[in-house]
């Protein structure tokens, strides 16, 4: 007999299956696909996205969600899994296909108009379109509903749970103590950076990803690492994750520490529970959190002198000309330099909060009708003086680098630098938990690292939304003093204090 | 105001648009996937076919084409899209879901056993499951009914209207005709194949692949080549064809006509018209017309010594040291080779006829209940030696040779004798259309051939079934005079007389 949680389970399955299907699609295309085929590829992703809106918020669905509902004999993941859906569920029957379809429609005018933009290096260009985009996210907050800020509701997509007036107490912290942070270090000698010019061999480079992928746990039975132009991490399920990342003979940074952070994404993935597969329990948490697993990989254990140390005669061996008489310590300190950078994605792990600050303040602002989208690239340009020390030249480098805005991802910015945050908290406790932390990466031996991440984070799916798994996993909700006593001690090695 | 007849292109391109995912999610397994990944990956295809199936026998579907059937205002390529469309969907409705179901058990199972069956080389491992396939084969024929032969029920899946009558009048002519024709051969002069000998370097292979698609006018903006275990070609619409190949380092032959087959199956895909997408009049006619795109170019444009002699340079240019010294003439001889082969996709353009003549006289056999799956490595082994001179050593090389019937795909193997004859057909009737075709060959210019047959048969899709098309292109029905002639000709040429 099929009980109703399995009927349940059964139908979200099938949406899974859709949804995935998504996912392959739009990778092929990032990927694979000739230009030829952009057209028909587009028709037939949104055909699929219809498809799995209609199932997901259709009558069948809630009919088994409300029984679910009163059903006392579930399990806790059962019914946590009951629960998670069917706020996902009220969610999505709160926008009806005319919003949905309107939506979408300025979703993809905005972003040719954001494009035309960055060619011309024109603000205005944008600006009629990004307004139409936030006044239609103001719509899509009040419809949706929230009890304090209508910011909260467009956070809810990516960071459910969380609260503008929580940000905005993490957020606190964060200018005053970065600022003081980053004056200290100005007072310090420079690392010497010669280190990193040159051109570094991209087959090597493409070598040594794979090397430092292995060796950070990343499974290739069931994951890939291929060329975009945009690095990028999706999964069609746990035993099939994909990374991508770019290589440039001048740069050696970014595909480097590029695989490693999308590494980091792609070994939760790979640790979510196959037996959740279609229910939020099988799902990551979050955005923060999954950003907490790239920035852990990526920076607490990549870029720590002890990592540059280990695989030090890797890098040698891969790039010997470079690297000839040169030593690890020159390297590390190098690859940690902090400088203020107009791009966010090119800034250092120090200056990249302030790029966060700006731009939940502006989205904070436009969303609560404080800041007007025709003043924004004065205020842009006004904040990156202020926080950065920087003149902007142009649009480019300043208010139109960013694709968020153009692509209505509203809500979204604020979990780079929560995930940050998180990284460092959970680098914390796992220092604490595992015997040797430090002399296993000594050793280039990650499995203790990654199993203690696998049983207090990956495995779980998203059982709790991401503060109450942060309290379950360290005794504490989210604490940027973490993250604090990190960089205090991580770049005191680079500048020497 | 929307009329039905866009309501119905509208279902009808929904249904293709989940049609051509499942066909992307299969690319993608065969040719990128981690193997992890297989388990969900079946069950993502297997969700997108259901729903495939479910939309095409849907009331709304069938409402609309009966309505549709009766509205006399339709132009002649939207009545015949309708009444395609009815016969697919009437098909379809004849199965019922449980059917489906079983049918995809058994065939699970039988490839299982198939696959096992090839380990231990041994037939009897395969039969049970064999037996049960062709049982359901034969209980699919009299769900969808027939009048005169079973069989032609089971053909009309891959080649809609042929009949076995027709197939028997065909094929009746080829046993008596090639076997007198390899009589002959076997008494000329055989071609020195020490030109095949030695290694051919397979980067070399591939970027001569990549040239001779080019020069055959396959357009990259819209395909790609990759690699595969099984070369294959598919289309996820006419804008984004994708085909595959695979290299060998002792065989040359393999990777360059292999790409060339694959490449005429191809272009016949690119010159689908976009407009009809989702429509039978944007879909290929067949399986034969189909192979009749593939052979063409494979073997009445690329095994001549026309394409060879004018690509000679390319050919020693890419293979310096193989060919040093040797002349076009050699290698156009040595690759028309003619000798009996026990494995058919081995053979050569003569004997491969018999081994479609065996599997079409086996499969008809079994189905009309004169001939028994336990016979089967005995009926097959006595035909091969009647046919071709040949003993089976094994039935790895005999009878389990094949994946079709493990697939459940009976009836299949006739288009390839039939596209094969259609390609002389065609080319016969495109060379007395086309002013100079052989000069055109000689100058590596193929537009003229190519845009013949995207006028006369690729811009139609399915408006005719193959021998209508056949009749409005040459004024005749199939006639297999013309690949007799060709092979004379031909293999006059080879062999000297």
């Amino acid at each position: 007999m099929t009980t109703l949680y399995q009927k349940f389970h059964q139908l979200r399955s099938n949406i899974s299956d859709l949804a995935y299907t998504h996912a392959v699609l739009n990778w092929d295309m990032e990927i694979y696909m000739p230009r030829g085929g952009s057209d028909f590829r587009s028709q037939q992703i949104a055909t699929i996205a219809g498809m799995v809106h209609d199932l997901s918020t259709s009558n069948e669905m809630g009919d088994l969600l409300h029984q679910l509902a009163a059903d006392a004999s579930l399990s806790f993941i059962e019914k946590r899994n009951v629960q998670e859906s069917m706020r996902l569920y009220e969610r999505e029957r709160k926008l009806d296909n005319d919003f949905v379809k309107h939506l979408s429609q300025s979703i993809s005018q905005s972003y040719k108009a954001w494009m035309e933009a960055r060619e011309k290096n024109d603000y205005l260009v944008f600006a009629p379109m990004l307004k139409e985009v936030f006044e239609m996210s103001r719509e899509k907050a009040a419809r949706y509903g929230y009890s304090s800020h209508p910011y909260d509701a467009l956070m809810d997509e990516y960071e459910p749970g969380m609260t503008t007036t929580r940000v905005d107490e993490v957020f606190r912290e964060v200018k005053p103590q970065l600022s003081a942070f980053l004056d200290k270090i100005k007072h310090s000698p420079e690392p010497d950076m010669s280190i990193l010019n040159g051109h570094f061999d991209m087959k090597a480079q493409e070598e040594l990803c794979k090397l430092l992928a292995t060796g950070l746990g990343f499974d290739w039975n069931c994951g890939r690492l291929d060329v975009s132009e945009h690095p990028f991490t999706t999964s069609f399920n746990a035993r099939d994750v994909r990374i991508t990342t770019r290589y440039k003979e001048n740069n050696l940074l970014e595909s480097i520490w590029g695989v490693i952070h999308e590494v980091g994404h792609g070994l939760y993935e790979q640790g979510l529970p196959p037996e959740q597969y279609g229910l939020p329990c099988g799902e990551p948490v979050s955005l923060s959190i999954h950003e907490s697993q790239s920035r852990l990989w990526e920076n607490n254990v990549g870029k720590s002198f002890a990592y540059i140390e280990t695989y030090w005669e890797d890098f040698q061996h891969a790039f010997p000309e470079n690297f000839k008489g040169k030593s690890a310590k020159e390297f590390f300190k190098a690859l940690n330099k902090v400088e203020p950078n107009l791009i966010r994605t090119d800034s250092d792990e120090v200056t990249y909060h302030f790029h966060i600050l700006l731009r939940y303040e502006i989205e904070k602002g436009l969303i609560e009708g404080s800041l007007d989208v025709a003043d924004l690239e004065e205020i842009w340009n006004y904040k990156i003086k202020e926080y950065l020390g920087l003149d902007v030249p142009n649009p480019k480098v300043g208010v139109l680098q960013d694709i968020h805005w153009s692509h209505g991802s509203i809500g979204y910015f604020p979990t780079y630098s929560l995930g940050t945050f998180y990284a460092s908290q959970f680098y914390h406790y796992a220092d604490k938990a595992i015997p040797n932390l430090q002399a296993n990466i000594e050793q280039k031996n990650f499995a203790p690292l990654l199993g203690w991440l696998r049983t207090n984070i990956h495995s779980l799916g998203h059982q709790y939304d991401s503060e109450d798994l942060c309290e379950k996993v360290c005794g504490e909700k989210l604490n940027y003093k973490y993250f604090d006593e990190y960089i205090h001690k991580k770049f005191g090695q680079v500048y020497e204090f």
